[in-house]
């Protein structure tokens, strides 16, 4: 997507260590008429797949995926990191390694969001390694859903995610994919 | 706003000691339209404020700040509750106590993205005792910027937040106000 590349050559930064900082239009600073342009994307690439529910992981994925959920008219719902006092006591739980934080996290849905037979958009804002995805991926099976897509705002395509994700099956679409990040350069390669 | 209150009245659960759970639209499962369209009524409310940006704190608000930065054209800060890698190491940092975790939390925003003389627009899920608003505006306050008003989506007047506000002397506009969680009700009041 043109107008994400773009953004991110004049505003991300590559910090080194595979690091992108795109904290002033996604990850602190949100610019949400780009978000809702990749929303919009979001609903043309995955029109097809017959979702019933977008499913995401606080914090970064909630912008992204409330705009993809307002063009394709799906509830949101998204793995808390900490269980809330009004979440019921039984609950979809998995451990995720953080890759910002240097640990794992818990991702945590309640049962009453998540109901057999759902099929579930996975949204995110990047797919790195996959783990947070795959996370995503067990709670939704443990709750009998299935998985019909998978879209990130942002591929590191170096991080090798999409192949971890490959046995699901499903289309995966990111709307930027870089392919290198060698000294403050980024790279963009293409989404494969 | 009618549609707000009907969909509290039919999916929202008045937990008992003041908890009202909404976490089947809001706060774990989002409807995105409903959200929408109270950034619709948010932008409409606020239109003569000439914010220049939107604030929120991660995580709830982030939905109805989003949607509302759309209608309004104005880019979306929401303060963290962790310092992620990306961030520089001088931020402004607050204190504010959490209702929901019964602890204090930390609420974090990096200098690169609050700048003196900005117009500031907060935007919450929640006013309650107005604690997390109150940490938002000394934040704004700090970076020297000028808080233009304030907007929850639901407003617990009993916790009496309005009055903890009013110094500010900006407009307060919540899209749901309720007066009493007596036993298991829910009773909407004015929002004053």
């Amino acid at each position: 997507m043109q107008m994400l590349r773009e953004r991110i050559l004049r505003d991300g930064k590559n910090l080194g260590n595979g690091i992108l900082k795109v904290d002033g239009f996604i990850n602190h600073q949100v610019d949400p008429e780009l978000m809702d342009a990749c929303g919009l994307e979001f609903s043309r690439r995955f029109a097809h797949v017959q979702a019933t529910k977008i499913l995401t992981a606080e914090i970064s994925g909630i912008a992204p995926a409330i705009t993809t959920g307002i063009h394709m008219g799906l509830p949101v719902v998204y793995a808390r990191k900490q269980k809330p006092i009004t979440m019921p006591d039984q609950v979809f739980l998995t451990l995720s390694p953080s890759h910002t934080k240097g640990r794992m996290v818990e991702l945590i849905i309640s049962p009453e969001y998540l109901a057999g037979g759902e099929r579930v958009l996975i949204i995110d804002d990047f797919l790195a390694t996959g783990a947070t995805i795959l996370g995503l991926v067990r709670l939704a099976q443990t709750a009998g859903a299935m998985i019909v897509g998978i879209g990130a705002l942002i591929e590191k395509s170096f991080e090798g995610g999409r192949k971890m994700l490959a046995h699901l099956d499903v289309p995966i679409e990111s709307l930027a994919c870089i392919d290198s990040m060698e000294g403050e350069r980024i790279i963009f390669g293409d989404c494969a």
